[in-house]
């Protein structure tokens, strides 16, 4: 474990609304997916969303910047986390809109009560807990790897918290693909939206964006690809415009 | 129905091998997922497969043509289209490789025996049975829309058929996706592999080829997409290939 006498901290733009991200670099820094979940995801005037799993709160942040939604929830288990999350808050000047909770996803319905949201968001962690390389930083192994919460805990809580109707949107890896949709479908989350993202036009996706839907009917739209990087390596027009230039 | 004095009756080169096919232009003429179909299933030296719905025969004859198998099936439960099959096999000379079967996906268990085959294989009716335009032709009302069989009768009935390890390979529609990932998983037929097909680079879907195995284990690689046209309008390279030339 880090000790806190040495923190390496850095600040970073979020070329939106002129949102600033305090991120520890000893912690989970946020990446690529942070940023498409957040342009993928709609909160609607007058709805509250809820983050599970918000890390340092760049969720959050980036949907309040991007959505005309109520108020935003960011639950995060992880106490250093949570704190960087509440002063990432402060930082903003947004704390009558964005408000962290500590606290396990796993009781998340208990927390904040059933049908409690109009919008649930998650980036969960991607790995398997038994599956590939191991961290030994204790931050990094909980955001990566399934150690404190399963795939399962995450569609069911979501599927307590959301009122009927309500959306889902979560980030995640293709490879899980068919365990999401079963998942999703087992707790009345009907997937309607999908998006995968890749890197390039003529390789495999490396992450899937998707939508569900509260109760919803059966009826899946996959949307086009959304391709990273032009040939020459630099950022898609696409992409170009999430990360708001 | 048509009159037997009027049959349409037309004979395409299917450009392998030198094959052929009888068409009839009243019931249901092969279309491309047939062909991406039989490019994207994989039938190995010494196995036995089954093609569920085989319409004129066109997918074991294409089977035959692209693998190593040791013998194909087709199972049909319309007897002018399954008539129709069995004229294509013994055109094509395939009659000690190839056999058609009249009778129903829904009994295909109970006709064949459980775990009797290597491979299914299936392009079934996309349509849900109330959704969309009905065909007042009986024979593309069947081959369309879940009017005889629906989707789950179809996954059971190939879990029932597969051998522990066994493949199942299917083309459908994107936006039945969840459904088709529920039932697989539901039916012990873990999704392995998928590719989405796309008229244009920049256009969505609209076609899913997925290959699952009995008993899998949850692992699902999705394939760079399928593109079948050029911005030109031209055949793409892959489809080219697919098509033998």
């Amino acid at each position: 474990m880090m000790s806190s006498k040495n923190i390496k901290e850095r600040i970073d733009d979020l070329q939106v609304k002129g949102y600033e991200l305090i991120q520890n670099q000893d912690q989970f820094c946020f990446g690529m997916d942070a940023v498409l979940l957040s342009s993928f995801a709609k909160v609607k005037a007058g709805e509250k969303a809820i983050d599970l799993g918000c890390g340092n709160g760049v969720i959050p942040i980036l949907l309040e910047a991007k959505n005309k939604g109520a108020h935003y929830t960011g639950l995060e288990i992880q106490k250093d986390s949570a704190d960087l999350a509440i002063r990432n808050v402060g930082h903003n000047k947004l704390t009558d809109k964005i408000e962290i909770v500590e606290g396990d996803i796993k009781e998340a319905t208990k927390i904040f009560g059933a049908s409690s949201f109009s919008v649930v968001t998650t980036n969960p962690p991607y790995m398997i807990a038994e599956h590939g390389l191991r961290n030994e930083n204790k931050y990094l192994e909980i955001a990566r790897h399934e150690v404190l919460c399963k795939l399962e805990d995450i569609i069911r809580e979501s599927a307590g918290l959301l009122k009927e109707r309500g959306r889902f949107y979560m980030v995640h890896r293709p490879f899980r693909l068919a365990e999401i949709m079963s998942l999703m479908t087992q707790y009345r989350i009907e997937p309607k939206r999908m998006q995968l993202v890749h890197p390039y036009v003529d390789k495999e996706p490396n992450m899937v964006l998707i939508e569900g839907c509260k109760g919803g009917n059966k009826r899946l739209k996959i949307e086009k690809p959304l391709i990273v990087y032009n040939k020459d390596k630099s950022y898609t027009k696409a992409l170009l415009e999430m990360y708001g230039e």
